[in-house]
């Protein structure tokens, strides 16, 4: 293990996130609010980066793929640490642990909050909440990457740990012009919906930070109805269709840039997205009817419910907890299934269900068959042995993951439903479960260790389980490289 | 597909299945009941018997695994029609579909039942009932194999397909002398649980459908609450106990008779059901201390409960539906892992959770140190990868499978924790579930759609998925051998 290395990254990475709070600040400044808050963890940021930066200039230069999952998984845990500090100074959320859980909720794009009433929350902090959300979203370490470069085969150890999915193409042979690009998509993408959002009548205080939260697939809304607050038709469909477009691949966003149209529209994991989204919000509507009179009134809670929850951003326009089993059980179904890799949603990701149907398919084959050569594909290309074993492997730990929770959060004693849906809705980070922690509940209900829990379980969906496990094997802080 | 040795065998199986109803039928002419159904059973399953074998006396027997493993489904699929036959015929369970829901859960050791009173049926047709458990546990062809034998190579075909677990033991190197050894220790212990319960008072035909029960982990009771009816410590933990044993490996039993003791105390799936069964116990007594006043009051329920669930079978002395949410949490993570490999237990089986473990530890290792070497281990031997792939992709297969059906059966549209019990305990072979399929409830709730469902989803569990879902392949059902 580099040591130095690794702190050496981390401390520009804090000094990054510390400096990205300047901007908060200024909306606190701009509402005459307080901004002791932001002061205080400017203030502490600063001084953790210097001391990492000062104390461990490196000479040893040499890094392998460890070192770029524990940058990655200190890092996130740094920088939300820094992060909860101004909620707890400005007596927002008075206690340190609810305020790490609402900021790792907002880093991770999960969106659960423990905030019963969020809009009682000032406005310099509330735009720093939903600005945790856009940040994490594409991923902080990728900013910096685009912004301060590393050397190409550490920030693509980087990247591999913190962009999700299963299989990581490189847009370009440059690491430093792939996070470069794919933050311009970002940014681009993010600045439409505003407009679109201000062209629906929305303020633009409020078309910024939903825009945030749309676009970090985060969920965290800023009226105690969420999306439901404004009643608009126009608002629901744009914010709508917004979700499902960053829970696409941004490599498709990339690729149609290059006008390779052909390519994208025969992109398998595209074409079954679009097909889940469809399937659900079709039979949802139907099945939730008879509660809103009119199909047209059904189809429009259920796209935009089934959008929220396919790309794990969470937010709500009706209580769903209210709908029919169907619907509920479609819904937690979704939330397993989650965005397309590569794209800012959370959850397994649509390519690796394929990749695990096939997978399934050919060991079908070669029980039939014993001695037959079979392959797996995914998007018309052939699968290497390794890819397939570490998606199978993936999947293991995240249903065991869930599981586990649910034992420890069981101790709680509240219901399953609250107990098993506030699980996943933490580890696929889409924020509200159903029960107690459907989108009008809150996470306010657990105690401060439950909250310690699921802020791990936040931590460990958002970052794919691996880096966050490899911080707890002996192997990874051992000095010598050998074992 | 080697159309003519599939039937033929089918239909020796068809006719032994039938044979072995002469016993219920002599038991309900000793109480001087109906045999009508008996006789008409036995009389459908003799012609069907003799047109699979006369019509297809086979000239090729050349068979390869997927010979026998359509051998196996079929034949499950078949003896359980004609297994229902007596209980609709009689009128004590009036529909059809009922009835095959009855009996698949019998013969697939399950216990879910749709009657809501027990007590009202025939003593012939409740001996019926649990015979079925006797015959599904260790498994109805192996026990054809014991006493009509066919080749070597399609008996170990067979014994892959029917016995449960990820790798098979041979016990001896030829196949027949394997069955038998096994329905010896088998017969040896039902008898043992049989007589130490008469000890306890129990009356004979009481005792008889019990160890039935017990030994094929199935879990039909006589009596509406089940073997709380008796209120008697002793029973209590006669038939705990019996049930822990019967959740064993039963190579351990062939081993301990050959004196290897060492291999036996040795064996790391052993060690961690035992491990499982003290670690459950002793926390659900504690978390339930405060219903049943006394902690040895609690331990009692606790341990049979947790035998009862880990092992699949799903006697209740307690209705742990009212037990707190943790009690509740850990008996539905036992109704994942189940018993041992090779054990008349479901699930996914002690053996697999080790395996996925070992390999999920591996893979983080691999991670660390992408060109290092690593291997995965089960009770000391390195597995092969294909063995592991295959465990991987069972497991995956088997959390879809849950999934999906409770997807489909969230149409029903009963609370979730009713759906999402009620699937796992009929894939994983428990019996009851929680909220309205709990201990004191019953199965009947459901539409005739849904149980078929349900039936279809306990046979997928009792043949571990893939002999049944090889059904569906269009390649299992090609003449020629070749794709």
């Amino acid at each position: 293990m580099n040591y130095r290395m690794v702190a050496y990254s981390v401390g520009r990475i804090t000094a990054m996130a510390s400096a990205l709070m300047l901007l908060p600040l200024f909306v606190a400044l701009y509402y005459d609010e307080s901004i002791k808050g932001f002061l205080i963890a400017i203030a502490v940021g600063a001084v953790l980066s210097a001391l990492a930066v000062l104390f461990s200039k490196p000479k040893n230069r040499q890094i392998f793929s460890k070192e770029g999952f524990v940058t990655v998984s200190l890092s996130w845990i740094i920088i939300s640490l820094i992060g909860a500090i101004p909620f707890t100074v400005e007596g927002e959320i008075p206690s340190y642990i609810d305020a790490i859980f609402e900021t790792v909720s907002g880093f991770t794009t999960t969106g659960a909050s423990i905030l019963e009433n969020v809009e009682a929350l000032s406005r310099g902090l509330l735009f720093w909440r939903s600005f945790t959300h856009w940040l994490g979203g594409m991923g902080i370490i990728v900013l910096m990457l685009a912004v301060f470069p590393l050397s190409n085969k550490y920030s693509m150890y980087i990247m591999k740990a913190e962009v999700p999915g299963p299989v990581k193409g490189k847009l370009v042979p440059k690491m430093q012009d792939s996070s470069v690009i794919l933050y311009m998509i970002y940014v681009a993408l993010t600045a439409f919906e505003i407009i679109f959002l201000l062209i629906g009548k929305m303020p633009l205080y409020d078309a910024i930070l939903h825009s945030f939260g749309t676009a970090g697939t985060g969920g965290f809304g800023i009226k105690s109805l969420s999306v439901g607050y404004y009643n608009s038709a126009y608002i629901d469909i744009v914010i709508g269709i917004f979700m499902a477009l960053f829970g696409v691949n941004f490599n498709m966003y990339f690729l149609l840039l290059m006008k390779k149209y052909k390519t994208v529209i025969k992109n398998e994991e595209l074409l079954w997205y679009i097909g889940i989204i469809a399937f659900s919000t079709v039979t949802i509507a139907v099945n939730i009817k008879s509660l809103y009179g009119s199909f047209f009134t059904s189809l429009r809670y259920s796209f935009f419910q089934v959008s929220s929850i396919v790309t794990t951003t969470g937010f709500s326009t009706a209580d769903f907890n209210r709908w029919p089993e169907y619907s509920k059980m479609l819904l937690v179904l979704l939330m397993f299934i989650g965005g397309c890799a590569g794209s800012t949603g959370g959850g397994i990701k649509v390519a690796r269900i394929i990749m695990m149907k096939n997978t399934a398919k050919s060991e079908v084959k070669h029980m039939l068959r014993p001695r037959s050569y079979n392959q797996t594909k995914l998007n018309g290309e052939v699968l290497d042995k390794q890819t397939i074993h570490g998606t199978l492997v993936f999947f293991l730990l995240y249903i065991f993951i869930i599981l586990i929770s649910c034992f420890l959060l069981s101790l709680e004693n509240f219901d399953a439903v609250t107990t098993v849906t506030g699980v996943i809705a933490c580890v696929s980070n889409i924020g509200p479960g159903l029960s107690l922690v459907g989108p009008m509940g809150s996470f306010a209900i657990f105690s401060p260790a439950a909250k310690l829990l699921l802020s791990f379980c936040m931590l460990l969906g958002r970052l794919e389980i691996f880096p966050v496990l490899l911080l707890f094997s002996p192997y990874t802080w051992k000095k010598s490289s050998r074992f």
